[in-house]
């Protein structure tokens, strides 16, 4: 395994069942649950022709995540250069050089850097909340912009997720509820339909507070799908088993 | 209790839950266990002067159902003469004629019966599948009617709901998960917000077979909630705690 520099900050944190190392920092950025519920979501093909892309990847952790499933490229795209050195050192880390990239760049000219129409799969864990005068924002600008759509929103986005898309090409999105209504109007927009939604829900009687998305540019319209609920903790407070497996393994 | 004539085909069955009796006919219409989650799921005002209007109201099992928590009037639209028919005879046999009343009435043409802007709460359970020359039909056309878009369509049915709304209205619908991107689309064309969603699951490890909706009329976007879901069986195939509750009481 490559010897990597930590900056002060920073520490190696470990998804166990995956054999996957990620540089975190608290004071950046550090992934969550969401990351690794995105990561199981989605299907990606073995295929070593596979173009994956993963949109506002943060320190790379989607992206890491599906490495093993795949022998595929994966790009992580992200605009902060800090996190995108992280990412860029966790793929060292890793050993993982040869099937990952970082483009340290923003998402709203991507296609600068990456053809139209040549992708297979876009993953994305965007910022959840609306850049709204009023929201209390962290006063960290790493944090703020990993939170609220402050250099891109959902429509930004999506536009680029289709832009990048292949037709019948798949897009794997983790999101807040609240923002159902917003989503399904803007992959309308972008001529993404939904496919698959899998909702989150802390315990069996709480509200929800993840979704789960797939969704397809110009394919056939012919059904939402709504995947069993995944139940976090049980009523004792201790992972249920398949959130215990993505976390720890079997 | 009133003395009520039954048709050859037509029985009375009871929802043991809410002391309602209904006139069912397998050869013409039956409720199901959507209409009672419906019923459980609206929230209507016990107020003497809210107003409530169940469109596609078949039998009258909805109204029939919300009828007990409030003291609102309930007015019963129905295309189809034979429903129409029983959603009154039914009412009779409740002893709810003050409280009830049926509209034999195309809700294409419904604000012709009902004044615009007026209604608290419309409630909604209604036909699920698209009419597609290839879908395939059932040859009875009060079942066909009742199941397939053919006389109304979401777009239809929800311009009626937007139409007879107050501002903050609010109107409840069950449906199937694969329309969820056409409700989706047909609410933000006709200024209704998705407020609370539910899904139903049969078991826990299943796809959702319903989708319980509360939208709002002209309201402020404040954000969809997703509600604990409903499943329908435990894993023994008896039913869950809550739905047997709403089917037979505590």
């Amino acid at each position: 395994m490559a010897t990597i520099a930590l900056r002060a900050d920073e520490r190696i944190d470990q998804l166990y069942s995956k054999n996957i190392q990620i540089i975190q920092s608290p004071t950046v950025f550090s992934f969550s649950l969401d990351a690794v519920l995105l990561g199981a979501f989605a299907t990606v093909s073995r295929a070593a022709k596979t173009q994956i892309v993963d949109l506002c990847a943060g320190n790379g952790a989607v992206g890491l995540f599906v490495s093993g499933t795949t022998n595929g490229h994966i790009t992580e795209v992200e605009l902060q250069p800090r996190l995108a050195d992280m990412a860029t050192r966790s793929i060292q880390l890793n050993d993982l050089t040869d099937q990952m990239t970082v483009l340290n760049q923003d998402l709203l000219t991507v296609t600068d850097q990456l053809k139209k129409d040549s992708i297979d799969v876009v993953l994305c864990n965007p910022p959840y909340f609306k850049d709204q005068p009023e929201s209390q924002k962290n006063p960290n600008p790493h944090l703020a912009i990993a939170r609220h759509e402050i250099t891109a929103d959902l429509d930004h986005i999506l536009g680029a997720t289709s832009d990048l898309l292949k037709m019948n090409g798949k897009a794997y999105f983790v999101h807040r509820p609240e923002r159902l209504d917003d989503l399904f109007a803007a992959m309308q927009q972008h001529r993404l339909a939904p496919k698959r939604l899998r909702f989150v829900h802390p315990k069996a009687d709480r509200e929800a507070n993840m979704v789960l998305i797939e969704m397809i540019k110009d394919g056939k319209p012919n059904g939402v799908r709504i995947m069993p609920p995944i139940v976090v903790y049980a009523a004792d407070g201790t992972y249920q088993e398949e959130v215990r497996q993505l976390l720890y393994g079997k």
